[in-house]
């Protein structure tokens, strides 16, 4: 019995315990019929091999942060939180690598390994309460992944259990290994469907000696896109190239009583760039020009690190402001090819007009990746409904545009549905393939991605 | 039948075509029974059904440039050579990503690339002669790898054929995609055991505005991996560092009437670097009075491209050079995690006392994946089995290290016996299954990776 392997007191079976993690940030799921904490490898193993003899269905969670309800159930069975997973267990500065088990929140690892010099780009919105294992279930992104990549370019190794038990280990402690397929990056957004990741091996890089942060503030958000175009078309790679429109900057104001801006801003971007003094000096003044150019009210740069950190702690606070409008948030991170943000804020105008919604959009306009916030209020008639219109003509134009219904968040089961609008039947069929060579007996977090 | 596929001038079975097929760079294999020629995707999905009916053995060939036996065939069957799907389709310089053929020659797509002030870093020393396809298939790295990635790093979406004659399309041309699972990441690396890769999106970023090399000289082995240690130490990451040892020195001399440093010096460092003139020169002079601080006896800064060029080209001619000895040449790319390079050259003067074999050793130090090559006269007595125990030695050693016995090569039919130095049961067992979800009848490429 799982009582016998994790310990009572690691076992929830209470009303509130299970209510509570049958949600996660999409704020939909099941309840679990019982909810597990193992505290290492052996009994997530061991659990793993109770549940595939009694074909329960097991579904991984980290922090519960995610935005497609990838750590939910869909129909009961028992949830295996890796909460008590949560150790830093090797920075390793001479080969810039960092060993953790899952549940070690992204921004405590940040801040661990940046006090000896070293640096872990991804940086999620969530990063101060997401968990590495969840981020690598998704693999997350964020600002920096513009210029440094998401979570997937730094997992050099993982250790993980299969659903039938066995315990893998995939890549090494070298950056570079083409010994057999490469399951490492196959694990790596894999969401929970696969196997569970018990121990994770991040490659580091030197901490960049400075960075600095510009914001440059638009009458329209046509200003903000043609800025990006404008960066993009003049190579300038800083390290991230974020946007925010105006419904964005207006939830913020109305609902954390600070602002980005002055009222009459109509979109802003948050330009960061990093690197030695020279090239920051360089990059910065390469923005500022480009943004002039065409036609920012204001380009201001931070003056300092204080001033930077309120820049990106508002930047970070536009979910919760938006969630705050009281409005349900239908949150999509849409990605089209860099050079055709333009064509996106097209078709996101279009959306607004034709479905009469508000629709709040920001984010890593640099990677054409822009978080595209359907605001409905379920009250209204036939909101909800125009809604879900307006989200299926949204994924079907970003796919027309050569882009992917998700860069970031993943599937889970909020956007399986729509799966078959951007992967054929023959690609559809092959991951299941994939999926059994995994799970044959499809335990593993049932209902996600694959519909 | 083939012929009515492809045309009887595409298909070749005459004895010479069969054993110039049946080699690669290795140097061993098995002829053919047909090479065929495709023009394009739906040729090459009808070869495929062919060859899934008839249970004929399906080996993809690219240049032939591989060093391990990946594009030969281990039982006769059928070679497709991809020689005539070699066209650069697309440059796109607004979404910054080119669309490739996959027998495009790496360089050839470098200089097209570097035309339009974009950059393709992945840069194998075989850059011209080896394809893109080839280069997906194995994951090819390079020296630029240590500040750039390797292959996987850059490729966005393929166009691949499954064994069974389905097309398939992976990725997308945005530069993030987390919908369903990293079938791109899983086919770069693969082989072609798993696929057959027809159409290859790759990212480009910006041609750095300016570029450095620095050649460091030093009395022996130890001051070279000492000032390897030094640079990993100080953060300094350059472009690339590549390291050449004392017999790779001597081939150079003895073998092309060229030289990379004054006889007397034991080994040598090419540190490069790119970027902003001024970041160039802020990590030039870093290296250079890291190189000074453990002993070079010289260290200097190439003046001009064309001197510039002539340190790369020579360093391109370290393979041939050590062909050119006469000697068999057992060539191993081990990799070890980046501050292990000391141990990882304890070990190789370990082998050379211990087996009483010339070795000689180079490559990319800074991403701690050295070639290690047992030069072998087959003729003098047990020569070829001391190399043999040496071979399993390294490999041992290496895993020990917590390193890889491939970093770049791949493991084809000559690593596979050693897989399972690397890999447990478990591990192989699973990546059988994944086979089998591609292939499910084994004709992709038999008797590869997986012994």
């Amino acid at each position: 019995m799982v009582v016998a392997i994790v310990g009572a007191e690691h076992v929830r079976a209470d009303a509130p315990s299970l209510a509570a993690y049958g949600q996660d940030a999409l704020g939909q799921g099941h309840p679990p019929d019982l909810v597990v904490m193992p505290a290492n490898t052996q009994e997530v193993a061991a659990v793993a091999r109770l549940c595939n003899a009694g074909r329960v269905p097991l579904v991984v969670r980290g922090a519960g942060t995610g935005y497609t309800g990838g750590a939910v159930p869909t129909s009961g069975g028992l949830v295996l939180s890796m909460e008590r997973m949560n150790r830093i267990l090797e920075i390793d500065e001479v080969n810039l690598l960092a060993v953790v088990e899952p549940n070690v929140i992204n921004g405590d690892l940040q801040r661990a390994v940046e006090g000896v010099g070293l640096f872990y780009p991804p940086d999620p919105a969530s990063l101060d309460t997401s968990s590495i294992g969840g981020n690598v279930a998704e693999c997350a992104g964020g600002p920096r992944a513009f210029k440094y990549g998401t979570t997937k370019r730094y997992v050099l190794a993982l250790e993980a259990v299969l659903p039938t038990g066995e315990i893998i280990e995939t890549g090494s402690k070298a950056v570079k290994n083409v010994v057999g397929y490469d399951l490492t990056q196959l694990l790596v957004g894999s969401e929970g469907t696969l196997a569970i990741v018990t121990k994770v091996t991040l490659r580091l890089i030197p901490k960049p000696p400075t960075q600095a942060t510009v914001l440059a503030m638009f009458a329209d958000i046509q200003g903000a896109v043609d800025a990006v175009s404008a960066l993009i078309q003049r190579r300038v790679v800083p390290a991230a190239i974020e946007l925010v429109d105006d419904d964005s900057l207006r939830a913020v104001r109305e609902h954390t009583g600070q602002e980005f801006a002055p009222p009459g801003t109509g979109a802003v971007l948050i330009v960061e760039a990093d690197g030695t003094q020279a090239a920051v000096d360089e990059d910065i003044d390469r923005v500022a020009r480009a943004c002039r150019d065409v036609g920012a009210m204001r380009v201001t740069l931070a003056v300092d690190a204080v001033e930077r950190e309120q820049i990106w702690s508002l930047r970070r606070l536009l979910s919760p402001a938006l969630k705050a409008t009281g409005l349900k948030k239908i949150n999509h991170d849409v990605v089209v090819p860099r050079g055709r943000v333009p064509e996106l804020f097209a078709v996101i105008q279009e959306l607004k007009a034709r479905y009469g919604l508000r629709v709040a959009s920001f984010g890593h306009a640099g990677d054409g990746n822009i978080h595209v916030n359907l605001m409905v209020n379920p009250a209204a008639a036939d909101e909800t409904a125009r809604a879900k219109d307006a989200e299926r003509v949204l994924f079907e134009r970003v796919v027309a545009l050569e882009g992917s219904i998700s860069g970031e968040h993943g599937i889970g089961f909020a956007k399986a549905p729509y799966l078959g609008l951007e992967l054929s039947a023959d690609e559809i069929a092959l991951m299941k393939r994939v999926k059994a060579a995994f799970d044959p007996n499809g335990i593993l977090n049932p209902g996600k991605i694959i519909p």
